[in-house]
């Protein structure tokens, strides 16, 4: 498939590097294209970044049918345009459009798409440490037609917005709150897809634990309440008597592309990581024993979040200090480090653009 | 707040009552308004139906904050229109609002715009017998803004589209099947919240239902999967050993205003009605003792829907041999007389418009 160029009129002008917000400012162009059962995907197009026009009956504004994905491309010092694993992404949002009945897309012209739209925007990719330009694939479903069905259109479209790093003044620890009351999501569900609905409910959660002083929430599973799952915008990784723990991909979380990098990271290192089910009981029993060394969060947003203090049922846990551990630390400098091309890269993670 | 009117150039031509779809077809008009934090709720207005312009980083494309409603229309035989408890409508639409972190609308100023609406498009609202015009209330998040947030801006529709008789021959027994591998919801989820993520996960199980051969899912509580909870688009009511058993409303299920206004009226009619925890177990141990007289439906598409046979594991439940039962029929004929003012409303459930 070919992909249609439109030029634009006029290029917006730059945003200032040194105060990038997260989402809020996109650039020149995106790619676009459209699913009936006619054409399968087709019209394929990097046009103007604008506005998209909707009948009010479109299925996305009454039945959430829509899946996205989020990854980055970052300059290297010499230059060089890459993307950090686009293949997991694009493999991740099929997985995510079958549990929601979206048709596939072709991952392999996905790809292609991406790196075209990229570097036609390269001039937008910021160069300050820690900055990046962020890429939002996402489609949804545009039926016009309101009986609660699968809609047999959809649009799929990749945006693109330069962000600064998430830590202005470095690695950081965040105090998270462990939730009791709301559930994110039980087995069968839709936990393992990265769709609208599973943030949709989750937002309550959030702004309680804001209110309560805490910047996020770490998730038990939605079923017992008994086992550790994760934070809704990250996994979680606990560092406890010298073995790296984080909970299984059980169905109900999101099989993150940063945890799995740290996994293969962390191995390659000759550490141990056990992928498990992960009971809150048995972190509190490692914690009062003093195990439990570090504990961080896993993202494309942050990379590592390290996590200083957890509360639960009212007790603060508070790990490693409330500092930045040294095996967060280690995981960060080299995971930015092959993103930004200043690190080697020996798992062959790093797709170059141009 | 004044409701400001925009006059359509053109009025549509009016469909065929003969052959009305559902959800496909929309009148000349609708109302919107528009939430932001300056002015609250504003920009009250009934305007032509047509095309929304929102920006590809909309939040409603990506993280699903959108509720919504769906209530009814009918004209009566001396030419009257009226509505069925749509206040129950705007108080569920708040609560599930609030669920999302949506701020809430002003219900009795709701109403008030739903009524000139409806009076305005009057003449769309069909006349054959069990038609009626369907109105679809729903507010949408529009931030231009794609970090994982509560929305600082809303936008609030009424739609309207004629439709047809659900039972084009009368009453039809459905076939359903009790859904063992995906699940709806869980206690701390957004079951009890009519907002789209609940409909997107739940496709695939419909789908596949489907694929089997069964026209819808009856889904069992996703903690333990051993409770009957609700068919995703209606309530369930169990007639068992001439008592009436439905699902009590523990936050998972949705409060359907049918399946309140029908408890109602068994209880007016002097019957017993059970709210409580239902165990599949139960039901087929009630089945097998030949105890289960009938099952049925309630919702505000279909008001009544039979179930003739229910599969479960393999075993397929008939109930009354996959006939219409005399309560189904009796509760059908009562109900769809109040709504279309052919039956006395000793309940005040009923709302003149005009």
């Amino acid at each position: 498939m070919d992909i249609k160029f439109v030029k634009a009129k006029t290029l917006k002008e730059k945003p200032d590097q040194s105060n990038l917000p997260f989402g809020r400012i996109f650039t020149d162009y995106m790619f676009t294209m459209d699913y009936d059962p006619e054409n399968g995907w087709h019209n394929a197009t990097i046009e103007p970044y604008g506005p998209i026009s909707l009948d009010p009956s479109a299925c996305v504004f009454h039945y959430a049918q829509e899946v996205f994905e989020g990854t980055k491309a970052y300059k290297t010092p010499d230059g060089h345009v890459q993307l950090f694993r686009p293949q997991e992404n694009f493999a991740r949002l099929n997985r995510s459009a079958k549990r929601l009945c979206i048709p596939p897309i072709d991952e392999d012209f996905a790809l292609e798409a991406l790196k075209q739209l990229v570097e036609i925007e390269k001039d937008w990719i910021p160069t300050a440490p820690g900055t990046s330009l962020y890429i939002r694939p996402f489609i949804f479903a545009t039926e016009n037609y309101i009986g609660v069905h699968v809609s047999s259109t959809y649009k799929f479209f990749i945006i693109l917005c330069p962000v600064g790093s998430y830590y202005e003044d470095g690695l950081k620890p965040a105090v998270m709150h462990i939730e009791q009351v709301y559930a994110r999501t039980v087995a069968g569900g839709t936990g393992e897809a990265k769709c609208g609905g599973n943030y949709a409910g989750s937002l309550a959660a959030t702004e309680k634990a804001n209110e309560e002083g805490y910047e996020e929430t770490l998730w038990l599973d939605g079923a017992t309440r008994k086992n550790i799952e994760e934070v809704g915008s990250c996994n979680i990784m606990f560092k406890i008597d010298g073995k790296f723990v984080t909970p299984k991909l059980t169905g109900t979380i999101l099989p993150g592309i940063t945890r799995k990098s740290i996994i293969q990271l962390l191995k390659s290192w000759g550490e141990t990581v056990e992928e498990r089910v992960l009971p809150i009981q048995e972190l509190l029993d490692d914690y009062h024993a003093g195990k439990v060394e570090e504990v961080f969060g896993m993202g494309t947003a942050a990379v590592v979040a390290p996590i200083g203090k957890l509360n639960y049922a009212g007790e603060d846990m508070v790990f490693n200090n409330d500092e930045i551990g040294p095996s967060a630390q280690k995981i960060y400098d080299t995971l930015v480090g092959i993103q930004h091309g200043t690190v080697e890269d020996p798992f062959n993670w790093v797709v170059k653009v141009c």
